[in-house]
């Protein structure tokens, strides 16, 4: 069984606290936001991806028999909360930012209301799924910033952190603008082209590169691409000049060489220079080998004539910021406003909306917080949570990844360079989220009241 | 379906390869290892995690039918293949280094020795299973280290990279040491056992800090933990001593109470004396919030009297070092050691052995890395890797986890102080892997023949 898929899959905690409303029969609705309390420094901006996932496993969770009887056993629950458990379904409504919009710190991308078991049930699983797409989004993103229109093939599923993350990194960086992925079964699932070569085994197992790059070009003759640092690069692209009538006899199309260790600026000019002097010069140069944004930027800004990037574990694992600070909070709860005073960890409270203001070229201007009651609060300022979710079904079916990725696609667009650029964030240079004076009253009202 | 279950959850260049390998009859036997390149600076050890979690991978991998159907209609390859595929099983041999045993770099892990086509096809989903699995364990025993006996619990789901990630952290991380996990599925799945209190939002969702402390100890009146930390730390601690009466009144064993947020040290000292003064002084500390190794030693080294840590996000990802560079690499094929070359990612050739010598304490003293045929590099050296799959079939019965975590707490036991402190490795102080004369031999041949 998918492990993502079982109701098992949350803290003990969210349990006990059912158990605990359910015994006090505390069932008014509750209204929860996810949100990322600050972004990494490595990061100007966030990009929204995991919605659609988290909202079909809102769509069937509940406990198999097999997992009531396990609950039952464990001991630790009464008779009567198992009996409503195993009637539990998600019937509650979320409000939710698009995928493939931009967000910052302190905005709300999902806004839950629902009956508060099933509000808190949801807890572990939601920040699991959303903090884990987003990341990596946001991660793709800045990777699609810096290779200005080059190919990227996401490389990254054997340092994915296991099956799920492997899986929904490839629709992340899909999502984000990357051209396609080696997992397949990313393609399977999600549709997504997918792109592979060859591994330095393949060469290793012939006793001759020559050989080696003979007999693939026999298997693959359509769009070959070959790999060609086994052991040593320039010799390999004089192979492949050689090599390239004998292929034409053939009926080979060579698409491509790819190179994955060593200096790959100085490799693709040398090797750009072997193919055109041998009349290959519409074969393409991929480059692989940890590769981030800040090595393909590099690349690109000494003129590398490198035509496609492939990036894994920098991506699969957003490895210079492995997590996002998404938490999920109680913001009202009965008809009443609530806030985490916690010190250091204190929200904003009660249902919000996030409003988006854009300057005369259409890019990013500022952010307002509202409460949800709350006008726009300026002219042409447009809300960007809105509802996806009602009495537990979406409210519209999927979108498809194609119409998630133009709108990423054009979130990019409209980043002002403030944004756009690679290093941390400046001084000063923080993009504005503004937070409303009707939020900032409700906080000190709150803080004001005991507890 | 659980997608780490799908043999589509690995690269497209996998099965374009082995379309190439049955094009050209190539099926002799293969070994493949599978190694880290190097260790991240962050770690002076690793922890070897994962292998059963492999073993039973292996062990069911086959193509559904639903699957060979996808794969015939991509067009990407021939009847004759797909009809390979669908009798595809793993028929291989493995040795493997045990859980819980320490490792380094350039030691193989795991020696698989299988027809080629075999042998090629797991590279994706190994690594990406070893890699999760040891990253956590190797984190999780630094938090161990650290802790000094004081209880830890996985906190990560939330921040995990998807399900799997979060599972598999659980085991790894009890594995390592930790005394439990939060995540249920870990316990229903593993058996490892389950801990958890109550989030912020319960006490939030009450009007008043006392009413929720009193409704959930009338829910959950055995080994009662409050979190203390909503509004006011110190305040709800003398909340609870004036509570304490009415709670041992109605049968309640208040075991602990939990702070998430500010110093945690000053809390905790300022909590403990409320406790103690208010005679609770058997009531235990339980601290939690972005904790890691550094913080945990932090905490003990100023004396905070915290009985245990709840360790999230920087476990649950490896925050400090999110990957290892674990790689798996040709060695041999047709009878014929392997050697890839290509720059600053050269290995070591051949089917491999690693031999441990200890010092008269049973402490690491040093490793070897020797050709698996050459005998002991020295007497009383142990052989690590041991053959635990043949013909595809698991030798033994996967080991009780409470025994892989006893043979994790015994490595653990024999690090030197020059391994188990926390800060990077200085000069001189890695650990040494001497690589055999015979290997040494070897690599050089290879590099002298023609490619």
């Amino acid at each position: 069984m998918n492990p993502g898929d079982s109701a098992l899959l949350t803290d003990l905690y969210e349990l006990t606290m059912l158990q605990a409303y359910h015994d006090e029969g505390l069932q008014d609705t509750a209204v929860f936001e996810l949100f990322v309390r600050a972004l990494p420094p490595q990061r100007r901006f966030l990009l929204c991806a995991g919605l659609e996932p988290a909202l079909a496993w809102l769509e069937q969770l509940h406990f198999s028999a097999a997992e009531l009887d396990w609950l039952r056993a464990s001991g630790r629950f009464t008779p009567g909360f198992i009996a409503w458990l195993a009637d539990f379904r998600f019937t509650g409504a979320v409000h939710a930012l698009a995928e493939g919009a931009t967000f910052f710190a302190n905005e709300p991308v999902l806004r839950v209301e629902a009956p508060i078991g099933e509000a808190q049930l949801i807890e572990s699983r939601l920040l699991n799924l959303i903090n884990l797409s987003s990341m990596i989004a946001s991660k793709a993103a800045r990777c699609v910033l810096a290779a200005r229109g080059r190919l990227l093939v996401d490389f990254g599923l054997r340092r994915a952190h296991g099956a799920e993350a492997a899986l929904l990194a490839a629709r992340a960086s899909y999502l984000a603008g990357f051209a396609g992925t080696a997992t397949v079964l990313a393609g399977e699932r999600f549709g997504i082209p997918l792109f592979g070569t060859m591994a330095h085994s393949y060469i290793e197992a012939h006793a001759h590169e020559t050989e080696a790059f003979l007999r693939f070009a026999a298997s693959q003759p359509d769009k070959l691409t070959l790999l060609i640092d086994t052991y040593d690069t320039e010799a390999a692209a004089r192979r492949v000049v050689a090599l390239a009538p004998e292929l034409r006899r053939r009926g080979v199309g060579l698409a491509a060489v790819r190179i994955d260790s060593g200096d790959l600026a100085a490799h693709a000019r040398a090797v750009r220079a072997i193919l055109d002097g041998g009349g290959l010069g519409e074969v393409r140069i991929f480059a692989s080998g940890n590769l981030d944004e800040h090595a393909i930027a590099a690349l690109l800004a000494a003129d590398a004539p490198i035509d496609g990037f492939g990036v894994g574990t920098q991506l699969s694992t957003s490895a210079d910021a492995p997590t996002l600070d998404a938490v999920y909070k109680l913001q009202r709860y009965a008809g009443v406003a609530r806030r985490k005073r916690s010190e250091g960890k204190a929200t904003w409270p009660d249902a919000k909306q996030v409003w988006r203001e854009l300057d005369a070229h259409g890019r990013l201007l500022r952010d307002h917080v509202t409460l949800a009651t709350e006008p726009a609060p300026a002219v042409g300022a447009r809300a960007l949570l809105q509802p996806v979710m009602q009495a537990g079904r979406r409210l519209a079916p999927p979108p498809a990844l194609a119409t998630l990725r133009a709108a990423a696609a054009d979130s990019l667009g409209r980043l002002p360079p403030a944004l756009s650029g690679l290093a941390p964030t400046g001084a000063g240079e923080a993009y504005p989220v503004l937070i409303s004076d009707g939020l900032r009253a409700l906080a000190d009202r709150l803080d004001r009241a005991p507890h």
